[in-house]
């Protein structure tokens, strides 16, 4: 978890933008031709996907210099079928590329040699088997450059237990890559909270579980390359997981337009300000929506520059709003 | 579940092949160029793809006639980045096209709005506004034609609760398709059989959220549209969830080269022989690695024929092992 920790410190904002894109988030020019007036009767898929990447692009650039990190959220891109999961790449890769981290959103799961599978979004590569090629020629075979996914980080599930986790952990460490593990979800609840036998409730069982499976990969900051998502909605349990989880980095969603505010999630970071970030989608990038200059008649740019302008103010009130919180 | 139940009754064989195609079960020369002798040093993803695919190919050609339904094991598609996906896809719709159930091995799980996202897997189009296209010339603008996953069932995961699994459930109802939500998973211990204080463990509380979110999706032959992942592994744990779970359609994964086998699963059938369908994959698809008559020689054709050849014996007799122990 070393290199989050140290990209957030160096902006000194814990916050990390969820890059989450729906329809209903895009400006409608974007999903028409430059100059067209009407909406097509039919909007395919492949337009959409398009829209989204300009749409991420103009975020990324907007927020870059404020934020350490962006979330992509993969099922909005999965929601568009394969070509929605290239965009989703395209993304990934276009954050690495300006130097933000990326923690894909992707919650996979499952156990052994498929777990492992999944885990090539943190080791895979273009090339699978034998020397990377290092001439412009042999390169150019590969479609996507060298990569594969273009992640520093993924969510997991952890309903399959040790035998699910231990190869994403293992592929964590192999890459110099994080995982979160899903602890304490918003507005998810029976299975996380069933009461147990033993005494507390099931998330805490796993939060326990996290603390273990990262036991052997604590980094210089003290947190391990295992963390934890726990949701900005649960603040009294969250500053408990905190205490029980010292060596788990907390991935916070639900800040914002999910309803949790910074006060509720000040409760999530240690002692030092440290050990935890929190994401934020649609009150950044849908952050255009409420500006009264945004017009239907404008072009691709000057809408795109809307967008970013409307996110990056977006970002920078959640920024001074946490350090608010964590100051208090 | 209708659909896949009478597909089941027409052939006489509740069992489903597992298309999980991995390196080391593709033979050599299907990752040549045909005549070439020597491994190139270096294998791209995207040439490990397209001989998933050929290789998929033939498999389903060979048991097209005796299996009801395949299951694609979304994980060794996405280990091969973005385009892997292109090739899952191709896979499912080639085996759509056959008349095979597809259900798809994709174990997503998320909340609300983004769980929705994902149930695009169910309900999703390359059209995603507007009419449907009737002319040839718009129908040309889909790239994929106008599905976008062409799967007729998925797995999902139970860790997010009702609010997790309802916009599942709510598309399988609209596109009529269903879902297998996992319950016991094969080797996954630790969450799954947590002891709960109100007695049980966390997996049969999971059993009965399923029944209760499948409670209004009874198909003709008594079975709803959430069905339940139970491993072959666990056999008395599987007929007790036969009994407790009246409703529910059992996908069972674990049979053969996992270790399961026909007396492990005939519990987890009701007393008509129906209810559950199981899963072979490696001891299917990688049955040529035994076959005597395999030579790193063989050309294309005559390779991918003898990957068929030796699929559909182990397909047949896992089919009439079934069968037995049904009978018994």
């Amino acid at each position: 978890m070393d290199r989050l920790i140290e990209a957030i410190a160096a902006k000194e904002n814990p916050s990390v933008i969820g890059l989450d894109p729906r329809p209903e988030l895009i400006p409608e020019q974007l999903l028409m031709d430059e100059g067209q007036s009407q909406p097509s009767p039919v909007l395919y898929a492949a337009q959409l996907a398009s829209a989204y990447y300009s749409f991420n692009k103009a975020i990324i650039d907007a927020v870059v210099d404020l934020v350490p990190a962006v979330k992509p959220q993969i099922a909005m891109y999965e929601a568009l079928g394969p070509l929605g999961m290239d965009v989703y790449v395209l993304t990934c890769r276009y954050a690495q590329e300006q130097g933000l981290q990326v923690i894909g959103d992707i919650k996979r799961g499952d156990i052994g040699s498929t777990a492992a599978a999944y885990a090539k979004h943190l080791t895979g590569s273009n090339v699978v088997r034998g020397q990377e090629p290092l001439s412009g020629d042999e390169l150019d075979n590969c479609a996507w450059g060298p990569g594969l996914w273009y992640e520093d980080a993924i969510t997991v599930n952890p309903y399959l237990g040790s035998d699910g986790i231990r190869p994403f952990a293992q592929a964590a460490e192999e890459g110099d890559k994080d995982i979160f593990v899903l602890v304490r979800t918003s507005n998810a609840g029976e299975l996380q909270e069933l009461e147990l036998a033993q005494g507390g409730r099931a998330f805490e069982a796993v939060g326990d579980m996290v603390e273990d499976w990262g036991s052997e990969s604590i980094g210089e900051h003290g947190y391990s390359r295992v963390g934890a998502v726990v949701g900005a909605t649960h603040p009294s349990e969250g500053a408990a997981l905190r205490a029980r989880m010292p060596h788990s980095f907390f991935l916070v969603p639900g800040y914002g337009a999910q309803g949790g505010k910074a006060a509720d999630v000040a409760g999530m970071f240690d002692a030092q300000g440290s050990g935890a970030i929190v994401n934020s989608s649609r009150g950044v990038i849908g952050a255009w929506r409420q500006d009264p200059n945004y017009q239907e008649d404008m072009g691709h740019e000057e809408t795109l520059d809307l967008v970013g302008r409307n996110a990056r103010r977006a970002a920078m009130a959640m920024r001074d709003d946490l350090r608010a919180a964590l100051r208090a």
